[in-house]
């Protein structure tokens, strides 16, 4: 009898159900199921107004993905509830909402569903700037170590902006709140019963450093006077590691799925994170690149470094036994949309005319920062910029210099790991981007020179949340071995050319002169004008 | 009778000749005559191939204006022959040619038709960079002042890089020619039987100082050995002034295009330059700007100063009893088409939505410099760039800040002249660009914070070639009579707004510290690029 196991990859706007079978990790059979109420940035199912910058989420449309996603992989593979040995499950994350002591979410409670504060808050929700400046500022005024891990920053789209954002902007929310949970967590509590935080979430999003805890309650306290207690009141302090099972299938779970009561539910991951197995590496010297509209850099290394730069270290954060380290480029696949539309190009005509061109033949360079600069700068008040045009420029000459920029972006990630003593000799790329554009894999691999890998499955987050719900059952040892039977290895790979690196170094050269001089200063014209812009939107 | 004056408008593609009334300096007839053989920059005549760079013309189209135009511009009008009381000419420069002494160019003698360099070097010629380097580095290592009017500078274009090229690449054309002669002296020779060499040509193209002559046999020798005596072997060392009269029309030239024999031909003068008067410009304060493709500075002072950036400085060079400067851009109505032609944008579209757009309003700023820069940092190495783009850019808030540029351009050559002691209250556009985009006239004006009024004649060059004609005959005492009787005053202006000014000073702020941070260097990115761009398309 084969075996299978379930991945459940939650993403912004749709829960892909992915059946794998583990001797090979072939896909038998998959579901996407799309978010009833999507991601709502404009208004409440019943009407209520959003603010500006908000993003929230209907939790039913969660469990949805469940009862219709399950069935269906199992009928379309005529595959039996038996059949299947575990289940893992990856979320978006910070991905978060308020629940009461049973893990039921607050927007259900009478009296709390017409409170957008009572909702889930989606990753993209980035109404708590404010409060993630004051925690950065708290921080570094405090000289508080709990930030250390991600260089002194906390992005607006983290656990405790929004938690801090449901206090001081809806108390009674925050009063009646029991728990204060990602939706990574909470999916696995509705599964198994179990309340399991995962050490993913909480070491990349939540203020929790494995060996150390949360931050303290004297810089809750500093934050805000209500939020000195916030652990004890609304967390959970138990960590669990990934890989491990958070229990058995419920039978009401077990009933609305069709699987059988009691098989096991890996604890929640975040999906990029979920992605590194999938893509064959469990362990140093590979770097992963999740590459679609944005691009993630996930890194596995023997030792904990905080490198300047690099937003994520966390301890176990990815696999266990090696330190996690990410990074990302805030735009990449929307980079060259952005091109596409304003340049009125036909992505193929435009990918043939850029692949005509050597490299160092456009006379152009670029910086990537069209939404500004996540790693290594960590500013998102940067902004792009295009040098060398002349009257002879071209549109593909310009869409090469970005595809190139982007490029020379990763490289600088590199450069910052192996700097700070993570070395990274090979690359490994998947997401929707490395298939549609083998020129972008190319120029990466000849930019970066380094030999670039792509897996099997480039819906990679789906496939490792089925190896974490494998290694959680016991199928595997350990995420070595479940790796190495279910990726499927690399399908086709992108070698460096020496001549065209060799011209690339020179160009790179340039990007550096100008990455330094716009993005190494504490002010320049890229933020001037943005200010200036703003101001102007405004009156 | 009324009374008219004839104007001869030598162009690139072209020769305009127009008829203008005395009393009002209205056009009464106009003909464009294309020449033949147009610019050619492939081959000659006989299929002989041209280098690269290379760009010559027929003289015989020269004549041919003169034969087809003037006769039909007297018929179109019903002007009779002695109603045409004077010519005047302007001319491309420095387009030039080698003659036999009679003026027979070299071209039409046996043995040196299939002979490039003894064709005419059409002005935008630019093989001639070598040479042109070469007699830069020779002033220099000399300390000789003859290059300190236009800054240590000596374009490609200009008459002694194409003669040394000459010299160097076709001694036989060299040693057959008795005169080596700009265009614009070539045909007031033709019209008159007189070799009447003007100032403004002598002045701003032919390293000639008035009061102090041309550059010394020494700094001659140095280029060339064979150069030292180029003064006395091919040259005319009796320099005559604009509105002077080079003598009469000849009979074969009356027979040839319906004049009389004996009518006064004025001196010739340079396109740009007979512009001035033709807006009404004969006295200091007020900036001519000649906008087409590129945009050309012309300026009136009191007293003569060498100003930093500003390449030509020539006294009596625009109007006599002034020191007539020159600044421009390389590129400005070839900037808008490059954009147009890049982002596939109509212009009427590109407009409406580039002029709902607030001053500020776009968070870019970009550097004009698609073609270099030619004032005030003379550096035809330089290249565009554009800062500041997000993923929200839309392409008409491109082009609006591409306008911007070339206007902060301009803003840029108005604050050198002020800091040379050249005042300037005024703007004057001429040209082909300001009817077509009163938008960018009001960016302009907006910038600079000076009004900018567009007189009657945007072919202003024509115009003033029939001002000159008209002084030259002595149907007005001087150029300010003629200019106030003949160019007709403003029809209509644009006046900058207090507000847009404030904020587009901050915008220029910020022009200027990537103007420094980019121009300023003796050597960065964009000439690196630039570099690495040619050796790849060489290898």
């Amino acid at each position: 009898m084969e075996k299978f196991a379930i991945g459940l990859d939650y993403g912004t706007e749709s829960g892909r159900v992915m059946l794998v079978r583990l001797t090979d990790g072939v896909e038998a059979a998959w579901s996407v199921v799309p978010y009833t109420h999507g991601a709502m940035d404009q208004k409440l199912p019943d009407g209520t107004p959003l603010g500006h910058d908000w993003a929230v989420q209907d939790p039913r449309d969660y469990l949805l993905v469940l009862r219709e996603g399950v069935p269906s992989v199992l009928r379309q593979a005529s595959v039996k509830a038996e059949q299947v040995v575990g289940i893992g499950v990856d979320f978006t994350a910070c991905t978060m909402l308020p629940t009461l002591a049973d893990g039921t979410p607050l927007c259900y409670v009478s009296g709390f569903s017409s409170n957008p504060h009572a909702w889930v808050k989606l990753w993209k929700h980035h109404a708590a700037q404010p409060q993630a400046s004051r925690i950065e500022e708290t921080a570094a005024r405090l000289g508080d170590p709990i930030l250390r891990p991600s260089c002194g920053k906390y992005s607006s789209e983290w656990f405790f902006s929004k938690v801090l954002q449901i206090l001081e902007e809806a108390p009674e929310v925050y009063a009646k709140a029991d728990r204060m949970i990602e939706a990574a967590d909470w999916i696995v509590w509705q599964l198994t019963g179990n309340e399991r935080r995962n050490e993913c979430c909480a070491g990349y999003k939540d203020m929790w450093i494995k060996g150390h805890g949360y931050a303290s309650k004297s810089f809750f306290r500093a934050l805000h006077p209500q939020l000195e207690n916030v652990v004890e009141e609304k967390l959970s302090t138990t960590m669990h590691p990934l890989g491990s099972s958070a229990g058995g299938l419920t039978p009401a779970m077990a009933n609305a799925t069709g699987l059988l009561a009691g098989t096991p539910v890996a604890v929640g991951v975040i999906d990029a994170h979920a992605a590194v197995p999938a893509c064959g590496v469990t362990g140093p010297g590979a770097l992963v690149m999740i590459m679609g509209t944005s691009l993630c850099h996930m890194l596995l290394g023997e030792t904990g470094q905080y490198i300047d730069g690099v937003a994520g270290v966390v301890q176990d954060g990815i696999l266990p036994g090696y330190w996690g380290y990410e990074a990302g480029q805030a735009a990449v696949g929307d980079l060259y949309g952005w091109y596409f539309k304003t340049f009125r190009m036909n992505p193929d005509d435009a990918t043939t005319g850029a692949s005509a061109i050597r490299p160092g033949g456009t006379g152009l360079v670029a910086l990537d920062w069209w939404n500004g600069n996540r790693s290594i700068l960590m500013n998102a008040d940067l902004t792009g910029l295009l040098l060398g045009a002349t009257l002879n420029t071209k549109p593909e000459e310009i869409y090469r210099a970005l595809i190139e920029s982007t490029a020379f972006g990763t490289y600088t990630v590199i450069k910052a790991f192996e700097k700070g003593g993570v070395p990274i000799d090979r690359l490994v790329a998947c997401g929707g981007l490395p298939l549609k554009s083998p020129l972008v894999m190319q120029i990466f691999a000849d930019v970066t020179n380094r030999e670039i890998h792509l897996p099997r499955s480039l819906q990679a987050s789906g496939l490792g949340a089925a190896i974490h719900g494998a290694v959680a059952a016991g199928a595997f040892p350990d995420f070595a071995s479940a790796a190495a039977q279910m990726s499927g290895g690399f399908v086709r790979s992108f070698k460096p050319h020496a001549e065209a690196h060799a011209i690339y170094e020179r160009v790179y050269a340039e990007y550096m002169v100008l990455h330094d001089m716009f993005g190494r200063a504490a002010e320049g014209p890229m933020q001037r004008l943005k200010a200036l812009k703003l101001e102007r939107h405004r009156n």
